[in-house]
This record gives C-alpha cells, structure tokens and sequence, in this order.
C-alpha cells in the first residue's frame, strides 16, 4: 500500500504508478486535507496522452526519488491530471468551497512567488507541474488537492462537461497564445483529444478555413463535426495556396513540426504543442520565411472561460469523449485500449463505480 | 566584361561575384534605366555578412543559371546590397526623384501581386531577393535600380548616414519584431553589425537591460558605447536571474541558437536573425518553457524612419563604420580583411574613388 497519507482512516482505490508498464489499481490512505487544501470525491478521470507516456516508456514528468517541490512527494504516484467532482472536506482556512459543490481540477501547482507566478503565468511557475504527474492525481475514488486548484460549477455544467475541461484548456490556451485573426486558414496536425479540441475552439476564434488532419478516418469525421472545414490523411495535400496562416502541432514529433512548417505560408506561425525530444530544422528556411515557432504548455486563466462556454454558450466539449470505464481496469480498458489504435479518442475513468 | 547592358555606351567599375572565392572587379556596361528605372551613381556601399557568405563559400542567395523572376539575371552578378548615392538618370515613368537627389537604396524586390506584397510585408514577396545578391547592386560607381527602392535624403542626413541604413533596416524589422517591453532585459549575441544595431536600437525601444555578447572585446567596447549595460564574452556567464526576456541570436549557428535558448526565461522569445543550415534543438524543453523562435528577414517600412531617427532625433547610425575602402581593392581590403579577424565591423566602399 502506498504511503501517502498522515492519517490512516481514509481509503481509496488509486491507479497507481510505479514505473514504465507498471500501473497497479490498489488501495491506498487519502491524505487528509490539511491548511488550505481539499479532499474531493471524484466523479470522472480523463486518461491523457501524458499518462500514456509515462505508461508505456516512463518516467519523463514523474519525479523519481527527490519529491517535486510543491507536492512533496515522489513515485509511487497515483496518475490522472483531468478530474472533476464533489468536495467531501475541506482543510482549514478554506473558503471558497464548502462539502457538496461540484468543481473542476486544474491541476497546475504553482509556488505563487516566482517572477512568472507574480506575472500572473502561473502555467510556467519555476515548481512548473501537475497533480497526477509530479504529484497525485484523481484516477482514485478520492484525492486531496490544494484549494486553489478547484474551480466551483454553475448547476448549468455538467460533470461530464467539467471532465473534458482539462485538455479543453490546454487547447484554449494554444489557441489564444496563437492569436487567430478572422478568417485565417488554420490548420490542425493530429486529431487526438487536443487537436480536436482546437478545431472546435479556433473555430470559435474566428477561423475561416480550418484543415484538420491525422490518419484516422474516425477521426477525421469527428474533426468534420467539431467545425473543421477540410480533412484530410496529409497535410501537404490540404493545404493549398500560400500555405496556412497558422498551423497547430498537436502530435509531437519531428516529423510533423517539419509538416507544420512546409505547410505554413511566409510569415506565418506554428504552434507547437506536441512533447518529443531533440527536432532537427532547416533554419534557412525559417528565417527567409520570416515564420515563427511558439508553444503552449498548460493553461491559465482557462477555465472560468470553459464554465463560460458550456454555461452561457451552449458548448458540448464532451463529444470528444469515446468511452467510460471502470477504474478497476482503467489499464486494460484505458491505457491498452487506446495504445492499441485510433477508435478511442477520449476515454473517462468513472472512479464512483467502484463503491458499493 | 559582363552582359548587363541593353545600350552599351555607359561603362563603370564593378565588383563582379563569379563564384565562391572569383569575385573580380572589371569594366561592366550599365544598364541605363528602363521604365520605371533608375539609374544611381554610388556614394558608398557597404560589405555585409550575407557577401561574405557568397565569397567563401557560395552561391547561396546568388542565382546561377535561372534568372531571378524579378530581377531577370543570374550570376555573373553585380554585389552590394547596402548603398547610397545620387540620381544620375531616371526612365520613363519616374517622378519621385530627379537628378540631382540624394537618395539611399532599399534593395528588396517586390512583385507587388503575391499575397505578402499585397497585405505589405513585401520582405516576403514570393519573388524575395536583394539586388546585389538576386540581382546587379551597388559595389560599383553606377547602378540601375528599380525607383521603388529609393528613398530621397533630407539635406540633414548625410551619405555616411545613408550608407548603413541596410543592415540598420535589417536592425529596427528585429527590434520591432520582437516587441522589447518597457524595462525588459535584452540579450544580443553576436555583435557584428547587425548585433550593435540591435543593441543601439534596443535601447531606443525601452530595453531596461542589454547584455551584448561577443568573443571580440573590441566590439563588446563598441557594444557599450551604443547602449549596452553589460557585455561578456559568454552568455550564460553574464545574464543572470531568470533568464533574459528576449535574445537576439545574430551569429548564425546551432550553438549559439541553443545558447539564447538556454539564457531565455521561462515564456520568452528568441529572435532568431542568422542564417545558417539545420539546426537540432530540444523541443521538450521548448514547449516546457513556452518559449518562442521567432524570425526576422530583411525589412519592410524601416528606411522612411531611420530616415527619421538621423533627421529628427540625431542619431549616429555611422558609430559601426571602422573603414572605408576603394572599390579596387575590395576583395583585399574588404572581403579578407573581414574574414581575417574582428577589429573591422562595417566596411563601406566608395566606388567614387576611382574616378578621375
């Protein structure tokens, strides 16, 4: 049983990882929210790409030995970054929230003093990381976060609305951070949950012409719904003319950041959103170009603009989503599921189901 | 003699690129000015990095054997890109200057019809190119250029002025491109002259903090006459805290790219102005950090405020100058001297020289 706890009354069922291919789903003791921190009962779990990484080939965020500095703690952590549900006790000196309010997670830790923390930056704070990564997550019947971390929701969202606000606003975030002019050509390379979600939300941002590409079919149809404009299985096939205006990288690899760039016009600009390791340019041709590369990692400021989409405008976030499973076999049906091909997209664990 | 002519009756001087290390100076025929056209006797041209580049080692800009579209002629070519002079004739057409005027060349082509041009970013013109590297420029007593390139010179602004007004441009599209805040701490690697530019600019644009970087103490002094608050001769060695803001990468090369990124805060900027081949960089930390590679090629509505800042603010754009040579000996004088060490940062050469 993993030791995360200073009171040992509080048990939940937690995936837990332990190292590369080794995620095991067992008890654990919920640490019991001290000043200023929260214990939630969590009613969903997204799986994330991130997760699989660390599944399949981890550690690459996952602290191993020293503990990150925010969270304290090190490997065995218990995974999941995207979770949403109902406050069950709060921690002293803890206002904003009261036992029973639905809330989202966002699960970026920051230090509060570092220069981009006082810059209002908090996504890359200096103790840049996330609970479920670098410290523990909601794929568990419980999880005890700091207060800060929790947004409340308007009886208008949904929990399974709030379960998909965590890659929503990693798109919303590389979508404002790209600044898409009205009537741009925008182009979207992968259609995970990501990239998905950037076609539905630069379609919001005023994009003329969105192309939205990645091999699967199934996916394809899916971009088609969410508001892109042209789908296809290649990048240099769909975009025509000069070359888009902006185009966003949401697969992470050399490849496709060198896809990116060939497909964007003079001037433009790619957003590189996808994680890989060391990418070879041609830098003639960036600069003569005059085309820029910018990132987006995390989020700010992003989710009381989500509450805002769903609440007031109507948005469905969760069409992304392709199935719900238990937590007990989130390994099988979860992480295996989705190594395996391109039919599941967005899959949710429901931890709940595992009470009596 | 080179075939640049349609009307053989007026002869100059002319530095005439070949090939890699077979630049000759030798009688070429000028062009006289077509419609459109005019035709400049050079008071001064300079020497920049990009002719170096062809001298050593090219061709890289320089067409060889296809004509350039805009400028229809391929090597042998005329070089010289940064010149000033005054209107000797004007073709059929013209009425922005007459003979007589003192005039500064902006060397870009523009088609005038692509999708940049027309939107005003002629620095990207489908057709992109300089004359005396895409075609004849102005290491020579006489050029023929189309009048758009012209900018006439108040009598306050002097020839030397006008004379690095080129690499100034291509300074102030940088400065402006990368959108320095007030108070923000400025990094500049590379203090040929584009770097003192840069650094003399930046402070104008409300950089707090420059930090200058270069192996050559002779132009790290140069760099603090200008407006820089530090210098070093490493970068990691002088900027400090969490990293400089911005950084102007102005060498041309994977190490130092990689240098700027590493010196660079957490969400800033590098503004990447040299050219170079492939560069491999780690895209993890990149998208960690959000950080931005942005570019800069060329300029695009720079020269009407230099113009400004020598007229109305008295600035000395001339403080790079460290000589200024005859057209005969360019390749002994210019060229070699430049490739041979660090104490010469801009050479100008005076084709008037050779006149009787």
């Amino acid at each position: 049983m993993t030791d995360t706890t200073v009171a040992p009354d509080i048990r939940t069922r937690a995936a837990v990882w332990y190292g590369a291919l080794d995620v095991r789903v067992e008890d654990v003791q919920v640490t019991p929210p001290g000043p200023g921190e929260v214990t939630i009962e969590v009613a969903y779990c997204g799986i994330c790409g991130s997760d699989l990484h660390e599944y399949t080939d981890g550690p690459h965020a996952i602290p191993v030995g020293d503990p990150h500095p925010e969270s304290g703690v090190a490997a065995p952590i218990v995974l999941g970054h995207e979770f949403c549900g109902t406050v069950a006790e709060v921690g002293d000196g803890v206002t904003a929230v009261v036992p029973g309010d639905r809330v989202a997670v966002e699960p970026h830790y920051r230090c509060g003093n570092c220069p981009r923390c006082l810059a209002g930056e908090y996504n890359i704070c200096r103790h840049f990381g996330f609970a479920g990564l670098m410290g523990h997550g909601g794929l568990a019947e419980y999880a005890t976060v700091p207060a800060y971390m929790l947004h409340r929701l308007p009886e208008s969202v949904s929990l399974e609305q709030a379960a998909v606000f965590e890659p929503a606003a990693v798109a919303l975030h590389a979508v404002r951070r790209a600044r898409i002019r009205p009537g741009e050509t925008v182009a979207v390379l992968g259609l995970g949950p990501i990239g998905l979600l950037v076609t539905q939300l630069a379609a919001r941002h005023g994009a003329g012409c969105i192309v939205a590409v990645d091999r699967s079919s199934v996916r394809r149809e899916l971009a088609l719904r969410l508001g892109a404009t042209e789908t296809g299985a290649d990048l240099a096939d769909v975009v025509g003319g000069e070359g888009a205006d902006v185009a966003f990288e949401a697969v992470g690899s050399e490849d496709t950041l060198r896809a990116c760039l060939a497909a964007t016009r003079r001037g433009g600009r790619v957003m590189f959103l996808g994680l890989t390791g060391t990418v070879r340019l041609d830098a003639f041709a960036l600069v003569n170009n005059e085309q820029t590369i910018t990132t987006s990692v995390g989020y700010r400021d992003a989710y009381p603009e989500l509450v805002r989409l769903v609440a007031e405008e109507g948005m469905d976030l969760a069409g992304i989503v392709t199935s719900t499973i238990s937590l007990e076999h989130v390994v099988r049906d979860g992480f295996e599921a989705l190594l395996r091909g391109e039919e599941q997209v967005k899959v949710l664990v429901r931890p709940g189901e595992q009470r009596p």
